[in-house]
């Protein structure tokens, strides 16, 4: 069974090391999105020169195409995909309440209708680890329900209820049906009130889980609520596993949660950015078809010394993306997840060195932020 | 200036050398086109890695987009894009003629429209070198007349008339704006007539460059008379400058084209067919969408040892494709460049050891054909 380490706190900032059977996680960390059996853009070897450790794949998109049956034969996603590394997946429930049709929600689970084909299907606890383990993830996400915001506190109540009655069905299926290799972490949620997210926590914790991730956050809420959620949600959870907050978020949210004591993030925002020409730079977020750009011939970021910042300037980077060159994306993409991982990476070097309070005050003066912008 | 070896011939085959300010590169060879100052969906490192020893930039669209200016400020097109071996630029004239929009020709040169924002521009000769000399391209072309499929015997007359009148001032031009580092090619055009071809060298020949290309060929005429054409025009150019015949073609083109004594080729196929989900192998041309590659665990080409065949099956390319996955055309494009670039590497090969022949009889072989398709 996977196990973590705590190394070290530097007030609440934590550093650790989680063991997975394809490699060891050094905590603090963010997780590039792989929708789809491909960080967006780049090859795995790209994401490996970012320094990403682990990728998240979404068992949604794989379970309907190609399929759980196809990567099956390969052994699991890493074969399939040529990405040796760690892989979290999310368990689809996410993905069936944002993108699938016509879905009904019951104790059994999610019946939905397939985005792509419209085909019928069926996504329960049971289901979502099943596909899961087929996948061979690393890491393995409870099948929780997701919630619109703003919800009810009833709706926020039933909501963390299932979710609860799912993650025992979950453990379950995961204990008799695996070695136990893998790990599965359970999933708080209780929408915008404390109190719930106390109960959830407390509900969940008692299953007893490798990890815990808090869901149901950056789902629409007014940033401080975000944090005042994370912020009470984050000390009830055991010292000794990781701490996971899904979907989230900007640079200035990373350090903001890892200063409250979380070790995990998966977000979009760096892949899909970069499609739309953002680019994340020390001193904040620059767009690559501004005209300031158009003969400069120096680098997104010179502190950076990622393969876009160290052969291609401002100028060629604009022109490409201009022009709608697939390399375009590429670059971009190839910057924004550096980015990312970097500024976790340097977090957890600075917890290390007893000095998180000094990296957070030096990430918001090169912004030339007194404090966060929320 | 820049010289050409011939090495050695095996019938009308070649095997040569030519240099250039950014190296020597060996002939038969095959250009992978980068219209954009980007070979579409490849990194340099990618193009280097097929094997490919020089790539096509294309004056027109670089002209337009970003501008000569800008590229101008990088020194030219291999800092601005980050590849530091030859480029040849063609003159912009077959874009004009393709692509613009209003089009005027004169005796000054084209007057046309940009395709991507109507603003008015004016390609006359001189224009087409000067902008050429702005990319620092190694191999420039001189700006010639493209005809339509069919054309009059009268309209071949005057583009042949006007293209070898153009050519005179290209070479002017170029002999006193430049130090002559930078190889000029003459260009022989005569449509569909093998008299005018004969014509149209011997004008083009007589000016004396020190490279020579065979234009208007593969706009629609039957395969057979494209063959005609080339094999009645290339013994008409002299043995001891290289040979490029333009915009072609297919990998069966390539050894007959070869076998007649052409040295140079460029062609969209390999990379646009991979876009398309179009694959070159040894047997033939596949479809990636096809359902048989559902589950193949299996690469592109058993026989190919480029990147994507050795890290990916067809399932996962017939995956990504499907998925409309941004790294499949990456991946299916570093295949169909690595199978040009090496089909023609293994001509050269073939011929140095006297066996060209052979390679060509087992080409067919392999595809089950006993003789080319046309």
């Amino acid at each position: 069974m996977s196990t973590f380490q705590l190394i070290t706190q530097s007030e609440c900032a934590r550093a650790g090391a989680f063991n997975t059977p394809h490699g060891t996680i050094q905590t603090p960390v963010f997780m590039p999105v792989g929708t789809q059996a491909t960080v967006k853009a780049l090859s795995p070897e790209e994401v490996e020169a970012t320094g990403a450790q682990i990728i998240l794949g979404n068992t949604y998109h794989l379970y309907l195409r190609p399929g759980t049956e196809i990567i099956g034969r390969f052994g699991g996603l890493h074969r399939f995909m040529h990405w040796e590394h760690p892989i979290l997946t999310d368990s689809g429930g996410f993905q069936v309440f944002s993108l699938a049709k016509l879905r009904k929600l019951t104790e059994a689970g999610y019946q939905f209708q397939s985005h792509i084909d419209g085909s019928a299907h069926m996504l329960s606890p049971e289901k979502s680890i099943e596909v899961q383990i087929a996948l061979n993830s690393d890491i393995i996400m409870c099948l929780d329900q997701c919630l619109e915001h703003p919800a009810t506190r009833e709706q926020a109540i039933d909501a963390l209820e299932l979710t609860t009655r799912w993650a025992r069905r979950c453990k379950t299926f995961w204990e008799t049906h695996t070695e136990r290799q893998n790990s599965l972490f359970g999933i708080v949620q209780g929408g915008m009130f404390a109190d719930l997210r106390e109960r959830s926590a407390e509900a969940i914790v008692a299953i007893d889980f490798p990890g815990y991730a808090i869901g149901g956050l950056s789902v629409g809420e007014p940033k401080e609520l975000m944090m005042e959620m994370a912020a009470h949600t984050l000390p009830l959870l055991p010292a000794d596993r990781p701490r996971y907050i899904m979907g989230v978020g900007t640079p200035e949210d990373l350090v903001e949660l890892v200063g409250l004591g979380a070790d995990m993030f998966d977000c979009v925002m760096p892949t899909r950015n970069a499609r739309n020409g953002q680019l994340f730079t020390e001193q904040g977020t620059i767009n690559i078809c501004n005209a300031r750009f158009r003969e400069d011939a120096g680098p997104v970021d010179p502190a950076c010394d990622c393969y876009t910042c160290r052969h291609y300037s401002l100028a060629y980077l604009r022109h490409l993306y201009t022009a709608r060159e697939i390399l375009a994306y590429r670059l971009n993409t190839i910057h924004n997840v550096h980015y990312y991982v970097n500024l976790v990476k340097g977090m957890r070097e600075a917890i290390l060195a007893g000095r998180f309070a000094d990296y957070k005050n030096a990430f918001y003066a090169k912004r030339g932020d007194a404090s966060p912008a929320f």
